[in-house]
């Protein structure tokens, strides 16, 4: 299923959603679903739902309702789920770590190959398998490796430092550090911001209280 | 400045980015910024920076531009920073105790004053002086202390167990679990799914690999 280059990125946005809810689905062993159950499911309107799978050509029959498992695999498919991406993390820190430990990115495809860091005492340290190296490394590690995600779960000031190295070489920045990077025409990059979301939680919390 | 009720969902999810930058700018002792160089600087268009200040009833002037400071400090108050949210974090992983070790939420009013965990190995570990509990202890903690919000940086099974102890007594979940936390009445919630943004990367790879 090739993906229209019009699809705006907000759809695209809402697909990892759907790809999990599905997913719960499948497991319990549902075989279809129709919009409007998915919609009570996931509280969004059943027009969206049609809306966002038509940006795809569709999925579904009418009246019929959709097949949870063939799309589960078109919305995995065009996710690029167990595509083989092959993952660095800069930063071994606890959300570093935390990430590097996580099992089911490989499950679903993302291999983490290379973990590196500037503290000296964390040079050797093993996650699954993978020993973190020193930030020294990185560009001689990029250049004799093929690399498509480097997550940077580093301190802001580090950045400006490790963007050089990195830049030309992966095809997307995972990017927990506290400084936005811009996109770029052959560098996908999504910018997380943890306490953006504590900050809208608050926000909620203090509307609430009113 | 009362935030009206009306305000959309949308634009209070933008807020904590315009915080962050106008953050930046007070730093560089920059005292007045135009829409259009706002806009520049934050890949939005111009006209959905002045939409969304005239929710919250302006804040600027025409051909004046804005006022860093002040409008920095009214979507501060928006956000309920520096309101001093306690919180306490279940679940002290390696995510949690990253989490329970960011110095920047204390600056920001968010006190970390209570951390559980699962595993006794943990209990007694410290982060900046607060000690690991049994998550036994939880309700008794919570009938004892005001928390605001509880931090779940534990795996999805254990969610369905913490949460009849939580709910009734904290205003807000901030969810890293798994496992989706509807929104109630007298409950904010929001979700995080790190892999999520992962996801919408390897999508966005995917499309540029065409």
């Amino acid at each position: 299923m090739a993906v229209d280059k019009k699809v705006s990125s907000v759809v695209i946005r809402r697909l990892p959603r759907y790809y999990r809810y599905l997913g719960d689905l499948l497991s319990a062993g549902i075989v279809r679903i129709s919009s409007k159950e998915l919609s009570r499911m996931m509280n969004v309107t059943a027009s969206q739902i049609r809306q966002d799978f038509n940006c795809f050509g569709g999925f579904g029959q009418q009246g019929y309702g959709y097949n949870v498992e063939y799309l589960y695999n078109e919305i995995s498919e065009i996710l690029g789920i167990h595509k083989g991406r092959n993952m660095i993390i800069v930063g071994t820190g606890k959300l570093g770590m935390s990430i590097a430990g996580y099992g089911n990115f490989k499950k679903r495809g993302f291999n983490i190959i290379g973990l590196f860091d500037h503290n000296p005492d964390l040079y050797g340290v093993s996650v699954n398998g993978i020993e973190v190296m020193p930030v020294t490394e990185l560009e001689k590690f990029l250049d004799t490796h093929s690399v498509d995600i480097a997550v940077l779960t580093m301190p802001k000031e580090s950045v400006q430092e490790v963007l050089p190295a990195i830049k030309g070489k992966v095809k997307g920045i995972w990017n927990f550090s506290h400084k936005e990077i811009p996109t770029e025409k052959g560098l996908a990059v999504e910018n997380v911001h943890l306490s953006d979301s504590l900050m809208t939680l608050s926000c909620k919390i203090g509307r609430m209280e009113k």
